[in-house]
């Protein structure tokens, strides 16, 4: 046991962090960096996140988040966000942002837009919107491992009032919508630090052929 | 620039794999333990993950791909499965294999088991799929963070035809359906291999609050 799976063996969803352990700057920042670099369906990147510090903003937070401790009491609250337009015009952003990093003609990528561009037309804009979130679950998944490899302590939440904390965030004019919320921090004396992980074993979930 | 943030600009979604080079039965090993170690809403591990290595089945199985040669060409293939029965039946398999593993009775993890029983009763069958779903997209993006720091290739895809996969995999009488591909194995001579990466700045998808 070394390497990604002594990593991951270290992780564990936090209940209680130490509020007075503070990821540096610098930390911070790779998180974001990992976030940033995710995997997405065509690289097509359908997100936003909120890096939450205020305090003040985060005791109301929490207030619509079943007043779970991690989301004050966590170094910092990264909020993933979906992105409600993801139409054509995201589509010609990105493809200019594409010609220009990998300087060559936005007519040459003319068919790798149509691709987007058909695979967006197929579905309604529910469905746009559910695909968009999944990629967001990539983004959640290499959070979540790039925190452990650097043993930060992070909590992935779904439970809480979507509604409240794009009001509280603002959201709606960004044309984002909150998905899942990852605290990011230290762990305190957690007594769920010590509790042994949980999971089927690989002779029940790994099928071979 | 180091640790994961070098592994995440290493990595890129793999067009085309050197079908000579094998992943070692080791290495697959961490890989296939780090989808199972992944994080999941509760724990609840609302997955499967089919390894498919025989040759005549991955033919097939690319046709129903596009005929994107990954499908055959990469040194294994992953083939990332959500469970179609997460029920109160899968709820208590799970609660019985945490009292096990924690030494702890049945008995003091009903409040638990409740509120996941609570979480699963207030969603219809199709939104407990969507909700599994997201899951196994946080597992997709642990296996390519995992895959990215042991330098091995992957290439996440969607563009299948599910029903055709599920047909050819038996995953029908597992209760599985197919969700997201993720063959694995090394680079070959790919032009997409040095290609630069595309990925809007954080300045505009970090927002601080």
């Amino acid at each position: 046991m070394k390497g990604i799976i002594e990593d991951l063996n270290w992780r564990y969803a936090t209940k209680l962090f130490d509020p007075k352990k503070k990821v540096s700057q610098s930390d911070l920042n790779e998180l974001l960096e990992a976030l940033r670099l995710s995997a997405s369906s065509h690289g097509i990147q359908p997100w936003k996140f909120v890096v939450v510090t205020d305090k003040k903003l985060r005791v109301e937070l929490r207030k619509s988040a079943r007043g779970q401790p991690q989301v004050t009491d966590a170094s910092h609250l990264i909020v993933l966000c979906v992105r409600t337009n993801v139409d054509e015009k995201h589509i010609k952003k990105y493809i200019q942002d594409m010609a220009k990093t990998r300087n060559v003609t936005v007519n040459s990528l003319k068919d790798y837009e149509g691709s987007m561009t058909g695979s967006i037309k197929r579905k309604d804009k529910e469905e746009i919107l559910e695909w968009s979130i999944r990629q967001v679950y990539i983004s959640l998944g290499m959070l979540l491992t790039a925190c452990a490899t650097k043993r930060i302590d992070a909590c992935p939440m779904e439970g809480f009032d979507h509604t409240a904390f794009d009001r509280l965030l603002g959201l709606e004019k960004e044309k984002l919508t909150s998905v899942v919320l990852c605290p990011v921090g230290y762990r305190g004396n957690d007594k769920y630090a010590k509790a042994k992980k949980v999971r089927f074993p690989q002779s029940e979930i790994i099928i071979k052929r």
